[in-house]
């Protein structure tokens, strides 16, 4: 089973300071949708903020329990893989809990990371990880090096060959799942 | 040289009636960035209703000539890539007046289109389109068949064989940029 988090702290602003992002509508949509499209088991949203957990649980109820789910019952299915919590070490708990095993995290960053995994390599992983799988992705400018130096795998850039890698987190989870889960055809 | 344009008009609602749908800020700039990233010639912005194009050319000057700009240079260098324009023709004739040649369109969407393209099929026929090769993306629920229908190809479905194929426009251009462009590493 594999699972995607999308994490608001602690991740970094442009300055490479440790910063809470905030958490935006467009990225529980896009990632939700992408999520369902390719067989994600669940969808992580962390951020340490009350408040920001309680709206962005606003949001999504109106999605599945409100008329948006009604109008758009598409809209409704992606987002019901969205939970919502407060940091990483709940995330390994409730994967832990559905798998019954022990989760693996992967991290994502678009600099440069020593010994990163291909994205080969971390496609076939994924078929044998039986604990869980947890693909991180950082808001902001990405995650802090001290979540990148804690997890299992930091999976290679996007395109790192090129001079301009600035995607957005919507694009790079797309993108990622794509490589990691896509048809092949 | 490969474009992408996405259209606001013809394109359907979720019940297929043609629609002119509205253009969205993130829209410019998720898939501006990655189209910079995987070295997008230009980026066309199609709307027939010129406040919206009014609308997103004051978005577009803010990151270029405005403060944005000089907060960010990455967005800059992105959004220096859009062109605002009113229809498809307006594209055809600013591409051929770029390259020389005869541009050649191809549409995209989640439906089944007879005689698809592939994903490996066209990512080798952009390598030799001296005229230049414009990707055609959808937003609202995709391209009217009338577009679909006048274009050099149909490139077949993202992930068809999957029961769920609602990505957002965004994640969708990003994973085809990815597939056609990307460096397969």
């Amino acid at each position: 089973m594999i699972y995607v988090a999308l994490v608001h702290h602690p991740v970094v602003n442009r300055q490479g300071e440790r910063i809470v992002a905030a958490v935006t509508n467009l990225d529980i949509h896009d990632i939700a949708r992408a999520a369902r499209t390719y067989g994600v088991t669940g969808y992580f949203l962390v951020t340490p903020v009350a408040a920001q957990r309680a709206m962005a649980m606003g949001l999504v109820d109106h999605w599945i329990h409100g008329v948006g789910g009604q109008i758009n019952p598409d809209r409704r299915e992606a987002l019901e893989l969205v939970s919502i919590v407060g940091d990483l070490n709940e995330v390994r708990d409730r994967v832990a809990l559905q798998t019954g095993g022990r989760p693996r995290f992967y991290g994502t960053t678009a600099r440069h990371w020593p010994n990163g995994l291909s994205w080969e390599v971390l496609r076939k992983e994924l078929a044998n990880n039986d604990g869980g799988s947890v693909l991180l992705f950082g808001t902001a400018s990405g995650l802090e090096d001290s979540v990148l130096a804690r997890v299992d795998g930091v999976l290679a850039p996007i395109e790192c060959g090129r001079p301009y890698n600035h995607l957005s987190v919507r694009s790079a989870v797309a993108i990622a799942l794509d490589r990691l889960l896509g048809a092949r055809n």
